[in-house]
């Protein structure tokens, strides 16, 4: 610590990423990245931009790429906010709509990423336990003093709660605005964004970095109610005019075009989690029904602490988190065929 | 505004950027940007990195771009910290060294972020004008409450000041963090930087969207004893893990390898100013002294804001601040000399 650090940097506690590791004979599966690469067309689109003015700076207010963004989900560009990464635009929602003083609510199991925003920007929080199977307790969020925030499917448990109790806590909070943090929902069912017509506090959050191969480039929106975006682009505008740099707009908006190759590499995902789940059930895993590119499991006989650092030293990273609740837990992330035959291998020697 | 809206939205006053256009035709001086592109080898190096592993996220601590700006300037890797854009880095500043309630004190005429990131982080601030001839009056910045923020050279009006005036500054806030925010240096003489190791309380921050040509890709940093540093890293792992993508970590490293081709095109926009500035002195401009890579300029017998509207018409756009003691001002970025050409011949018709 030292004399010249203001009072919010004395309080914060930053967040820590999971590891990243460049070696190539490293099977990475702790930071839920898509195994695939992106659309060829996103390569494509960043070689012309390339070509063009580098040193021009990009376009302040993003919006071929919002509203490339809004034709997908059926919004006007006013209706669509960009940002660097999903994490930058949760930061700035909470900057925009979370109030110091007014208690905001999330879930005890969740993106740790939530109290470390509250402390930066002192926001009081109340951590909402879950059930004993990580389900939401969804009437604990109703009637929030500052707003609620939570991501859907949940992070690290893997689970997705219905549309249904997504609709009740938006309408359960008509004063206050409920962010949900659809980082994952490319690998779940319905996405709360067919909410958004109805309900003017609803603020809905994704990122290119899971379902669209794209987290090397930064690229996070939130979707809602356009009096919702303004305040984001008021937060924005008074930060940095230009979030978005030009071949990261040219590359996402590459990606949202290819619409095909999207559905094709989550299909893929989305089988592989499928049968990886069944696989780990046999070697004696109780694996949560996941609805994400990731599988939170726990076994009957080893802890999952022996279980990373034996993985980590065979060349297979996982995630631990060394917290309540889920210290006897792993996040694995969902790689390719070949790397969860990697995986499945390992574990057959070490359960 | 709407009643979902934080007090930190409604009381901010967000920054209006210099018009960005895509028209070809455009004679664009009015967001000094560098008219040349950057160096070739920062496309070869984000074309490889494209190649490599877009779908994965990018190094959170940037070291190999921190390394190789301590190379440049002396400096550790810990001595030095990146950000997206030296607006970020600007924010990111406030947030970690002023404290609301403590006033702190930039040029009345300076870099108009400033203002809104004060409000933004209800930082109170004060003013300080400048002489008539816009230099700064160094000793008003001695023993300042909260700290001190200004440009050098300053913007808009391309003044350098010495530095050993910046040193008196520094030296006279034992306890206070001074930042200068070198954007245009590289177009000047001497930067602060050799006055880190002295002082513990100085932070140089500078960008690549200048000098290296490199606006499009939003890469700033900020330079300084490392507990300040420190502090940056807190708030920035606070706040977004990976403010830098792939592409623009590598294609700026690539921007700092090539110091060939830096001091090459810095040196021409160099020697088109001063040509510039003579002839625009013999069409009757007032051109003050600049060390920056634009002109601030008044005439004796046209307004400003005429000029500004008239060359608009023209296809050239120049910056007209609408605000107190410059509006009859213009500043004008320099551009090639085939640019500065057109806007001579343009403005041979209008003065």
């Amino acid at each position: 610590m030292s004399k010249y650090w203001s009072s919010m940097v004395k309080r914060t506690e930053p967040y820590v990423p999971g590891e990243q590791v460049e070696q190539l004979d490293i099977v990475k599966l702790n930071t839920n990245e898509n195994p695939y690469p992106p659309s060829p067309k996103v390569k494509d689109a960043i070689s012309v931009e390339m070509e063009r003015s580098l040193q021009l700076y990009p376009s302040p207010t993003a919006d071929e790429l919002r509203q490339t963004i809004g034709n997908i989900y059926g919004l006007t560009a006013d209706e669509v906010f960009v940002g660097n990464g999903s994490d930058e635009v949760l930061a700035f929602s909470f900057m925009a709509f979370f109030e110091p003083g007014k208690v905001i609510r999330f879930p005890s199991v969740s993106y740790s990423f939530y109290p470390v925003y509250s402390k930066l920007f002192a926001i009081t929080y109340e951590e909402v336990a879950l059930n004993d199977d990580f389900t939401l307790r969804v009437g604990e969020y109703f009637q929030s003093e500052g707003g609620v925030i939570l991501p859907n499917p949940n992070a690290p448990t893997s689970l997705y709660a219905k549309l249904d109790s997504i609709e009740l806590i938006v309408k359960n909070n008509p004063d206050q605005v409920v962010i949900i943090d659809e980082a994952y929902i490319d690998f779940a069912s319905e996405s709360a964004v067919k909410l958004i017509q109805k309900y003017d506090n609803l603020l809905v959050i994704q990122t290119t970095s899971k379902s669209r191969s794209l987290a090397g480039l930064r690229v996070g929106y939130a979707m809602g109610n356009r009096s919702l975006i303004e305040a984001l682009v008021r937060i924005k505008d008074s930060f940095n005019s230009y979030t978005l740099d030009r071949l990261a707009l040219a590359g996402a908006k590459a990606a949202f075009e290819d619409e095909v190759y999207f559905k094709e590499s989550t299909g893929k995902i989305i089988a592989t989690r499928e049968k990886t789940m069944g696989i780990l059930k046999g070697l004696g895993f109780n694996v949560l029904p996941s609805q994400a590119n990731f599988v939170f499991v726990t076994h009957a006989t080893v802890a999952a602490e022996t279980l990373y650092l034996q993985l980590k030293e065979e060349g297979i990273l996982v995630r631990h988190f060394n917290k309540p609740f889920i210290e006897n837990y792993l996040r694995i992330t969902i790689g390719t065929e070949e790397q969860m035959a990697r995986l499945v291998e390992k574990l057959k020697k070490l359960v």
